[in-house]
């Protein structure tokens, strides 16, 4: 079984002292902190969970924060349910969206990704690592890319879901042409809301985070729109974008509204070929968790029947946030298990069948 | 059957002026008109269609905009259908909800209502009004709801979707307020994108027409989740809220994730007493036009299925706009049509059958 989305954290965000040049390292060291001492700089998003953010049962022994303790998460997750992989996102490190500040939020970038692969993927065979950019600064994202996107340990680029613009936009292109060129796909998570990212529904900003966090698909919605548009897909044929924690029962009335605006108005992107339905089954895949909860079940079923779930969805469990699912209570087709727990992303990443169990 | 859309048009702005004060008037007289002399004030949306809007048979002789011509709409709509009514939503009256200002908003909304009273309501008893309010000015807005709220030709408040904050804000509490006092239904149509409006997806600006044209129904999902999430349908408990033009489809997946992390989080919200999907099937109604067009149509009739469809849709048309959905073409369930084709609009309002045929 893969888990697509796992977080590891940093137990304070001082851990990345080592990894950070001395002109950003006083940042960190002297400069404001939105979270005080210890804290990670970004611009917290305006909706505040009512109870935190993780499952407290994963709070590690010493108090640091959940998914800072490799055993715990060991224990908790990668044993527990017997992980062939586990797909580390890190924590805040997507977060680094909402700065203003784009070579700032690229040093971050860096620093992150040589803590994770240091601190992190080299101590188990089943970790892999998500190469985290900073999308307002395509030049730099770009670097980054080619500078550590070849290492096998990284399997994906990852940027925040919330955005100033959508990821088909041009000013992004530069992100793509690198993730192309170094083979790797290109995946937004759920996240990055506030700071100098829009509002994450299209009628401004909402009030509750319940109300918030059911809302947040929004965020997904305009990219896998805008990447189709710009005909990413066209110019990156072998370009993958995984969308994670973003929800999944949405896409199919998104797509027969895109195939339909299409076909009648595709004199305004010639450089298309083919339907936008058939450039996101081929091209876009989207995890599973938090999978949505009908009151029918096969209500859900027929959505996901409609978008070939079978082959677009990867399983994540989010582990350690509050909302984890738990792989054995997941209520997907039977038939679908095997490609959605293990084989679709053993085929999006050529991952080698059954790493060696690590600890 | 009943006709949840149709757009009636002025043949230019100033038709407006009789109901205009000498304040205003001068705006219209003398003022930077964004299209034009004859043209009506707004931002105009950055998303220009690459083929204008409107069904080109739908030009009246004398080179008006379609809808501008009363005797054509009855041709085409009204009698070639056999309408038993047709609800009137105006063509550029929403798109003072783009303006900065307020005050100007408004008195472009009582001339725009008196105007459809005048020249349209009295023409033909088949014919129904609703009554454009400026949400932008929540005060002035309920003022205008109860100056002309209570007359029978008038059967809804309408604003766009576009908008600065979501509907539930209680910013915009005036507007409720006085829509319950008089009785009447708001309704959001699709529009209102640029100007002082909120982006109208979760991730900044999209690129082109067609695209952003099928993302809009993010504009109404906001509204959705924060109309409940305020407690709006508790203080008022006879209030409806009707979405135009703003697909259908999308509506289960939201609505199961609202109910997850409503049930997860209540503590937030502890004046709501039901789930949110309860609330939208009692005080939630959606239009059907443009009926989303899937690959296989069970997919999409077990997600109206999964809305209680039959109960929570209403006919719409479009007419004389591009996308026009022809009545005798719309695939819904066959036993759904008594409902969603008439019974519902007449439930909502309170309609008398069959009105006399006018013209």
């Amino acid at each position: 079984m893969i888990d697509w989305d796992v977080h590891n954290s940093w137990s304070a965000a001082q851990e990345l002292l080592p990894y950070l040049d001395p002109y950003h390292r006083d940042a960190l060291v002297r400069g404001e902190l939105p979270g005080g001492r210890h804290s990670f700089p970004h611009a917290h998003r305006p909706w505040l969970h009512p109870e935190g953010f993780m499952r407290t049962d994963a709070v590690p022994e010493d108090g640091g924060p959940p998914g800072s303790d490799y055993d715990l998460l060991r224990e908790q997750l990668l044993d527990r349910y017997d992980l062939e992989y586990a797909i580390l996102t890190g924590e805040e490190g997507i977060e680094i969206s909402t700065l203003a500040n784009p070579s700032f939020a690229s040093a971050l970038a860096r620093a992150a990704n040589d803590w994770m692969l240091a601190e992190w993927l080299a101590r188990d065979p089943r970790l892999k690592g998500s190469l985290v950019v900073a999308p307002q600064d395509p030049v730099g994202a770009a670097t980054e890319i080619r500078r550590l996107g070849g290492h096998p340990e990284f399997v994906q680029v990852l940027v925040s879901s919330g955005a100033q613009r959508p990821y088909g936009d041009p000013f992004y292109q530069p992100i793509f042409e690198a993730a192309a060129e170094v083979g790797l796909p290109v995946a937004a998570h759920l996240g990055g809301q506030g700071g100098v990212n829009a509002n994450p529904t299209g009628c401004g900003p909402p009030t509750f985070f319940w109300e918030a966090h059911a809302l947040l698909s929004e965020t997904g919605m305009g990219h896998v729109a805008s990447l189709i548009a710009h005909g990413t897909f066209e110019r990156f044929p072998d370009l993958r974008f995984v969308l994670i924690e973003c929800g999944v029962a949405w896409l199919p009335a998104l797509l027969w509204r895109l195939d339909a605006d299409y076909k009648a108005l595709r004199k305004e992107t010639p450089w298309l070929r083919r339907l936008p339905s058939e450039y996101a089954a081929e091209h876009i895949r989207l995890t599973t968790q938090p999978l949505e909860q009908p009151k029918e079940e096969l209500h859900l079923w027929a959505a996901l029947e409609a978008i070939d779930g079978e082959r677009t969805l990867l399983f994540a469990s989010d582990y350690p946030h509050w909302d984890f699912d738990d792989p054995e209570r997941v209520r997907l087709p039977p038939a679908w298990r095997e490609r959605v727990f293990g084989e679709n992303a053993r085929e999006l990443y050529g991952l080698p069948v059954a790493a060696a169990t690590g600890g």
